[in-house]
């Protein structure tokens, strides 16, 4: 019997990191029109995406497929996303990305969800309607990343309303500690790599909230930035996500390769900026 | 050709709420544990949906199903939630109420879903990740609701979050105005009937925005404050949500009777207020 506390995913995580010397999070979201030719077909799919894992499983920490780039495809993306738990080894965690941020009873169906048609272990909350967000997955001791200061450009509308002294990603961050006490939980947040200032301001806050920071590659964030400045200070690596750059590394034949290639130069990239900085 | 500004949806539901006298709106969350024990199965789910709508049809301005209550029976469910459109009478608008907050090519894939897939006419979206979430909607066409005050305890967490004068909520009732303004759209919001003082705050701000109003009935809101506050200073009568109250109106056989009769006296008791009110 699961304790209700995250700490599954949180070892899982560790163990997996540890073994692939990886902090790099593979964002498996199929896009049709960024696919190898021969791929270019919802019921191909899947065979795509057992490629790419066959050719990554050992470089990375975990894999975070996003739940949008499956139910556009229907009945049958739904299909492929309940069965890549079936091709993503056990010792790899799944991070849904889902950004779910529903209440009571709805909250408990997307948990349930997440857990049983998914066999994710941790997943993407939404803050905006507070803590009651969280219950039905914290019960199902999954292991939760809050949205926190985000990679788009928009991010400023909202999130970095001005609060005082402080902007409200800030006030998150600092809610985000209180709700982990509350919880007694660790819990993560997403903090996009694409405005670089955000990392320490978020750190002064939550000094030991693990980092999912999206917006390397395509979105144009600074990894070494996000790497420096988003360490725990207890020595949590952030953990990196790129999707479109190792997914679509090359249109291909060689896709699976290119795949490997480029998930493998991040994750050594990644490594030695870190390497750097401990000197 | 559609054009971008979502009038399509306000023009259905304006009809569909004229020629039922109505601005009940009933939530399709079918939940095994409330449903009668003889549609106790995922795959009799559809029959009894189809009974609810065949027995409400006349009576509503929208229908509500949440994705949540639909995706955590699996591919199952998805499938009941594509062929809602073949059950549901063309001229009542679709609410497809996802709560999705996602950008950049992410959030494409929840529009092409919500459009494609499900066939709906309006979506509720969360505001946190900025304007950026609305855009792939507003492409569509698509009515967009925009979560401002909900109806769960925890609303208090995040959404009240004082700033100076005002808490978030108020904050972004107002900045739904300018993105109102910005994309060329009506734009409306979602305020739970739980707190009852929220309608005339958010109103204050944001006197054209259509309310979607949850957490009347089981969530215990009080009805005749969410009618006389939550009206549109051009009259637009606020919509009222109510699933569990009509859906699961009784456990037995007659399920279908009692919710017509659940349904039609809310929309009557709404009528009636409306109607002293303007006297």
């Amino acid at each position: 019997m699961k304790t209700p506390s995250g700490e599954n995913f949180w070892e899982k995580l560790r163990k997996c990191s540890d073994e692939n010397s990886s902090s790099l999070v593979v964002g498996l979201d199929p896009n049709l029109d960024l696919m190898p030719k021969m791929y270019k077909s919802p019921e191909k799919i899947f065979s795509f995406l057992r490629e790419i894992i066959d050719a990554t499983g050992d470089l990375v920490c975990a894999y975070k497929p996003n739940l949008a780039f499956y139910i556009s495809y229907g009945i049958e993306g739904l299909k492929i996303l309940e069965e890549l738990r079936k091709i993503i080894p056990e010792k790899i965690p799944i991070i849904l990305d889902g950004k779910f941020g529903d209440v009571g009873h709805t909250g408990e169906q997307y948990a349930k969800f997440s857990l049983e048609v998914v066999g994710a272990d941790a997943i993407t909350l939404n803050p905006y309607m507070g803590k009651d967000v969280l219950k039905p997955f914290v019960k199902r001791n999954l292991g939760i990343f809050l949205l926190c200061a985000t990679s788009n450009p928009g991010y400023s509308d909202i999130e970095a309303i001005a609060i005082g002294d402080t902007v409200l990603f800030e006030k998150i961050s600092k809610i985000s500690v209180e709700w982990s006490e509350y919880f007694g939980i660790k819990l993560g947040l997403v903090v996009g790599a694409t405005h670089p200032d955000v990392f320490s301001k978020i750190r002064h806050y939550a000094p030991n909230a693990p980092f999912l920071v999206p917006g390397i590659g395509a979105q144009g964030g600074k990894l070494e930035s996000a790497v420096k400045s988003g360490r725990t200070k207890g020595g949590i690596m952030p953990l990196i996500v790129s999707a479109r750059g190792i997914l679509y590394a090359s249109s291909g034949k060689d896709f699976a390769n290119a795949a490997r290639k480029a998930a493998g130069k991040l994750r050594d990239d990644i490594n030695t900026i870190m390497e750097n900085y401990d000197e």
